[in-house]
């Protein structure tokens, strides 16, 4: 049988007293491509909008292999336990490839999943960057408006999702992992400009030494980049998920860059700049897609694009060819 | 009198036996944003195409004051005494605000300016980046039809002007300064990434053994970091361009590095890049300059900014509007 269906006065509800439930299906609904669910959903985040925005924003990345799970489920539940409520999502543009969500899973964060004060969702599947980012902030509202007053958004870092999920946290760490070559690991491109701190993890055991030293050349290296926050310093630290060291350290941290950027202004002037910014990615995007999903367009564009690549058209002829394509006007 | 008006012929001949009075007549066709030049302009360009691309295309960046102009004028005219053509252009999207261009000042490198092999052109004034792109960009394809074999295209790095330069050339270089303090130089997010060469100029009299050590210093940075050319490891190097010292070791840099590219076929593969690259940039740029310039949008846009960025609209809300104002259905 067909699930009842609920109004939007029901979500709200149901979102604002936390019934888990409701709260995921909720999330299925920004989630959905369907016009009426995307009305509808967009109905229960106005109603919400009062109750959002009250948590710690939370974001991490690193490659894969740097033990994300083991790390956000060992500093997920050190904070469910100091009484917090955390939810943890995930931005991976790349599970519309893989055919499935790989991160934010379950069953790689078994412990922190059955704790009641905690809530993972998984990356939404399929569709652009730009549509993962949009139901992912939206997800982040909902859990916010649910209550839960942190946010781990987890990242693998695919393509521009790092610039993503710095765009909708207050704070950004890498996870990096040593003894794995010469080079400093995750050092992707710009990565290291936008981070709020460097987490060397799996300092243990014999790996200890290698972890210190690579903190030492982190360290090293972030003192020449501009820090991603105004008035606060990035920087590396050391911490074993695996026997919970260092874990309450690594809170300590953002608590105080908490407290230094909302007395310094920083933290609610990026907040700001955060939500214009949602709006002009959000209109770019649509622009765009509704330009290269135009039928005219798509027909035209490999063969515009072999001639200019080619060299026998110039540039700006197969622009004008494309956009009278889009108008109508060919 | 008004100047008789040139047939799309002559320009096309005039460009091609180098009349420098017809090319910078052509150039100001191409930098003009009345629909009838942009027109002649296209039909010009097409009739070039054969001619464009033998050139070697060089970028230069640095914070003003790293002597770019200096630099330029000893290389120049360096490269003209070898026999070579060099065009000197810029890209300056400030050149808007500060009501005139104040990059590739002929009277900034006189003698260069007075060189029969050298062709020198100021940034186009006013506009977008997306416009002074465009602009810089086809100025450089009439330069190569012309028979410029050496086209240096000079930024201060305002904006994302890095990134258009970079994208426009085969060869990137950072002019860097020393002995300001403790910092590197122009340690612009990111910069560090898209150069294929740091140049430390001023290495004379005292300032020698300072431009040493952070050339020092800069290897060492630079070790860390993906090289921005695969194939091509980014190194500094030292130079006086005030007594021509080390300007000849930076060309035979820069011609080592176009016969590796060229053999590994990284040449040929980012010019193809680029230009596909060039058509989307401008795409993007026309959709948003389209939806910005729309009376509607304009109108509405300033409140719905405020009432976002206050917290009392959803972002999504907020595009929904914006996109019907646009689309005329509000």
């Amino acid at each position: 049988v067909k699930r009842k269906e609920r109004s939007v006065a029901e979500y709200v509800e149901g979102v604002l007293n936390n019934d888990r439930t409701i709260l995921a299906q909720a999330i299925t609904l920004v989630e959905s491509n369907a016009a009426k669910h995307m009305e509808m959903a967009q109905q229960i985040l106005n109603a919400l909008l009062p109750h959002i925005g009250k948590s710690i924003r939370i974001g991490i990345t690193g490659v894969p292999g740097a033990g994300k799970s083991t790390f956000i489920e060992a500093f997920g539940q050190f904070l469910c336990e100091k009484g917090h409520r955390v939810a943890v999502l995930a931005v991976d543009p790349s599970s519309s490839i893989t055919g499935g969500s790989i991160l934010g899973d379950k069953t790689r964060m078994e412990n922190l999943a059955r704790h009641p004060h905690a809530f993972i969702r998984p990356s939404p599947s399929g569709g652009t960057l730009g549509g993962v980012h949009r139901k992912t902030r939206e997800t982040m509202l909902l859990c916010e408006a649910a209550g839960y007053d942190i946010i781990l958004i987890e990242t693998v870092g695919v393509g521009q999702s790092e610039f993503v999920v710095r765009g909708m946290v207050d704070f950004f760490m890498l996870l990096a992992l040593t003894g794995a070559g010469d080079e400093l690991q995750g050092m992707k491109k710009g990565i290291m400009e936008l981070v709020d701190a460097v987490i060397i993890n799996k300092a243990d055991g014999d790996n200890k030494p290698k972890a210190l030293a690579a903190k030492e050349e982190y360290n090293q290296f972030l003192h020449y980049l501009r820090p991603a926050t105004p008035g606060w310093e990035t920087k590396a630290y050391t911490c074993s998920a695996l026997h919970g060291e260092g874990i309450a350290d690594i809170w300590r941290v953002i608590a105080t860059f908490v407290t230094v950027t909302k007395q310094s202004g920083v933290f609610e002037t990026r907040r700001r700049h955060q939500l214009k910014d949602w709006v002009y990615a959000m209109i770019k995007d649509y622009l765009e897609t509704s330009f290269f999903a135009n039928p005219r367009v798509k027909e035209k564009l490999p063969l515009i694009e072999n001639l200019v690549m080619s060299g026998t058209k110039a540039v700006t002829a197969a622009v004008q060819e494309l956009i009278a394509a889009y108008e109508g006007r060919d």
